[in-house]
């Protein structure tokens, strides 16, 4: 018979340097714990300025059971509310994204403002105070256009920690001067936590990534030193002084490159660092040349590597010198997840002259489809009665390690007594 | 985490003029409730007489778990039965409606007659007594040709009080002397409730239904005065005296049709009223005339506005002087309900000569799927974390709310010791 | 309000003679339970040997959440393990049935040997130790070809007296000589084990079966004797005489024939008898001839009857001179059982010269659709508050009783205290 999941056993004995036990994975009460305070206390990811880039302009977001309406105003910001209206609690927006005047309530006509003010409701006599029936808000983040929000009502303060030292980074690729090239959408037949974890090692890519690794260097995401024969070493060595040269000539440019690395140590954790790429250097693609001719921001040198920026819990990004893909995994059941996939390039590129579109996406197209299928194979095995947590690989698993360890860290934080927590922040 | 859903608790704090909470909307466990409380021992509409028209018809109706079996005997009466062998527990009629000899489960050969008796059982020995093993019988009591089933031993004594009340405005019609021209089943994304509530209002007809407000009246289900312009003040007053003088004149031809209204202060609650229809005011058409040329019962005036009758939990009915259209919700999940439409018409009414089938059902079929679509919006909005329960118009929505204090009152009786009770008998 | 599930108190309050209470039909609770200690801890029929002819053959097999997998090594001996990846628990083989050198999982390229050990693991460094991460192994008994594993660690020991018992009747068939013909899977509506009460009775057998029956005798299967006619005695003796006059006439040829029944009296319950076909006797076809002219082992002698071997919980099969059909039930949900049939014949038979798929097989292909359509009902009436435990024939059913006394005995010996509980073994 299933034991009922204890949440709080499960969180004091997990065993640093494994796998986590197979209830993280599959169980209905981890992930409802997953959805209040993973993805209902922390930052998370939504997308980016270019989402919305007319006044009126919305899109709808589905966090576990909450759907997020965000609007752009006249006043160019962007706001987010919960999609429920005030009166019989319809939800406001269907569609994911559109384009509204005011937002209408179809059920009943109550009809709100940009500002999420009630401005009109019919039949509800003298008595009634609009006022007090306006949209709900949602916290929302620019965060040099990429748009983070946070259900709590008290979000953790140290996004701002976070923008401070990416801010840098990012901005010289002018994401919000950027539109979208294209967005695909694939489910995952896993545990949000499964596409995390593949996403945070590169030791699978060999063996089943081999459009990605074209670009990649073999050596750049870990390995047992004591494994490697001459030319092995060589070719590692090779990296190492390849990546300090770079480094050091972008930061000349004003571009940071250096690694930053708050995976664990942060609530609002994250990490950054630009690297170079294999074969030509511009860019993610088959070629190894830029997809868009149309380069970011004010850039001219198109050999800028890859940016890279991964946060907690729940997003990845590439920042090359003429486009951008960046990555959202949504949680849609124990064992199913979203991956939101998409591709950005300079808002006057033109599809077909400075870019071509098949080019463009064909890389992560392929990847991510390779993914799924991983994750989906990783799903089938923890679901098992067989399964049981196995050991990382020093070398090449480290970040899945401090993916586990912030999860861990965050939901022991919220569940466990002070005395007995896992440090995380 | 969801905390774990406390009926009692939910009930006690309930809020009357603002809409439920969520988990009434959503949770299974008040699902399970609803099923046990509200639709396991109160009396249900699941159909009409000209379902079952010749000796040996049957017609099964599910109800949760329950599966009932009606069947007319020889003698001219409908029965209700489990819809179960005896034996080993098969399920006995499959169909939605089929006709029979004996009733014969078709996997060991068992017969029942058309009363219940097993008939015949092979093989079960000198020790076995057939009179034990009878079909279980369900209450049914037959309101001029409209069926009501009770699942309870005790049903609610009171149907008999709404029965001596409303004979005399249906016996007129005659509908056990009907046939059915036409049954829709529709599929509503949403908890029942929210289909009741939508049926128990008309706040949001005029914005949402174009084909149903032809043959009705503007200010016919409620207004706030002191949001008329003087046009908008004249017709309402208007409109107060044609009600009056109608009801003057129908009451004259033996046509009972003052409202009576027992929606919250009856166990087996309900509501009538035969009002005007506006245009030619003869039936709900398109047109506003009648759909049959045969009309009903011994009628010969056509305009005999629309007689309706809502019961509580599930039904709602409409009775013209050439057709009926006859309601019932069901429900299937937490978030799922059948809605069945039946419209019938004078048995001797022939397709084709005396009616066309789709302008009898237009209206009604465009409403029911502009309803099953606002249910699916309203359901989408109770189930998010940011829905709260939300203000009643008092003037529009007076009938919603008395559907949830009967909801709310029969559960309290249920499950409240006496002392905590909301009052609703 | 559904009241939660106590096995214990289910278990305590069977009554015997009548079929089983609803939840265990139904209920997921009960469900687990099943997967737990029934298909976890006894010994489950799986396969045959010619599933994996060769070396490297692969197949995987499902119950419930685990996932066996076997594999035939170099040495011809068949192991099971669970499927599962001892790295990051990803399933290692997706396919029912593959063949493979090593067992190669495609997430990170972990390397396994038909015999489980780990043999390659790329990037763990110097302090791993491959020899604690070898599969894990699942317990597996070949019977005369017929494969059964146990998921417990100490697995039930009168398995070998049940191989002892049934060697002599299985081996002269030489199954391990066969090849599969044909294998289907059906997924029937109902709980595994509304699957198996269908199997452990012919009462339902004349009504529903028409091909089945045509080499069955009307008598063969119990019957009340109180209600045999004339005609009806003369046959039952008739049958009775040939039955004798063939268990004769078998055992001087050195096969054993006589029942051996232990259904409710082992750990490992089962039952076999050898028994005569009606019509020409031959076999389970049409028209009761051979449906393969070449004959099993070293038979010469078409005429051998059907010799059938129950097992509890989960198989049934039937041995003739010319060809085999074995049965497994698995459970896939509380009201979902995967039915899988395989029919063997010689390894030498040649489709469309010794045999033709259409006759070997279309007796079983229709029966297995008639009884799934039964069970189906079944589960539809069990589900209904209506059904209430019915009485079983004391002359049909004896053996549907005896699977009730085997499952009740065997979750009563794991969930009750010893005092009180129901004796199985």
């Amino acid at each position: 018979m299933p034991t009922p999941v204890a949440a709080e056993d499960l969180l004091r004995r997990r065993k640093r340097g494994f796998s986590l036990e197979a209830p993280f994975y599959t169980a209905p009460e981890i992930f409802d714990l997953d959805l209040d305070i993973i993805f209902g206390r922390h930052w998370i990811y939504v997308g980016v300025d270019p989402d919305l880039p007319e006044p009126g302009d919305c899109m709808t977001v589905e966090l576990g059971a909450a759907s997020i309406l965000l609007i752009r105003g006249e006043d160019m910001q962007v706001r987010a509310f919960h999609n429920v209206c005030r009166h019989r609690g319809a939800r406001l927006i269907d569609e994911h994204k559109t384009s509204v005047g005011n937002i209408v309530c179809r059920y009943h006509q109550w009809t709100y403002g940009e500002d999420g003010r009630l401005l009109f409701a019919e039949h509800m006599g003298a008595d009634f105070d609009p006022k007090c029936f306006g949209l709900k808000r949602v916290n929302l983040r620019n965060l040099a256009g990429l748009i983070f929000v946070c259900l709590a009502e008290n979000p953790p303060v140290d996004i701002e920690a976070m923008a401070a030292a990416m801010e840098p980074y990012l901005l010289p690729h002018e994401l919000s001067n950027c539109k979208i090239a294209h967005t695909s959408e694939l489910i995952e037949e896993g545990n949000w936590k499964l596409t995390m974890e593949n996403n945070r090692e590169c030791y699978h890519c060999s063996a089943n990534h081999p459009e990605l690794t074209i670009p990649l260097f073999a050596y750049g995401f870990g390995f047992a030193p004591g494994e490697l024969d001459d030319e092995g070493r060589a070719q590692a060595e090779g990296y190492a002084r390849l990546r300090t040269d770079c480094h050091a000539r972008w930061e000349a440019c004003g571009l940071p490159s250096a690694e930053i690395e708050r995976l664990n140590t942060a609530v609002t954790g994250f990490r950054t660092e630009r690297l170079p790429l294999s074969g030509d250097g511009e860019s993610h693609t088959m070629d190894t040349r830029v997809a868009s001719k149309k380069l970011l921001g004010s850039f001219t040198d198109r050999k800028l590597g890859g940016l890279s920026f991964w946060t907690q819990p729940n997003s990845w990004h590439h920042f090359m010198s003429d486009h951008i893909v960046t990555f959202s995994a949504l949680p849609l059941g124990p064992e199913r997840t979203l991956l939101r996939t998409k591709w950005l390039v300079h808002k006057d590129a033109v599809e077909g002259v400075d870019y071509d579109l098949d080019n463009l996406t064909k890389v992560w197209l392929l990847t991510n489809d390779q993914d799924g299928a991983l994750v989906a194979m990783a799903q089938a095995g923890t679901r098992q009665p067989g399964y049981e947590p196995g050991p990382y690989s020093p070398y090449t698993e480290e970040l899945v390690e401090k993916f586990c360890d912030w999860y861990i860290g965050r939901l022991s934080t919220h569940l466990l007594p002070a005395a007995s927590r896992v440090a995380a922040e």
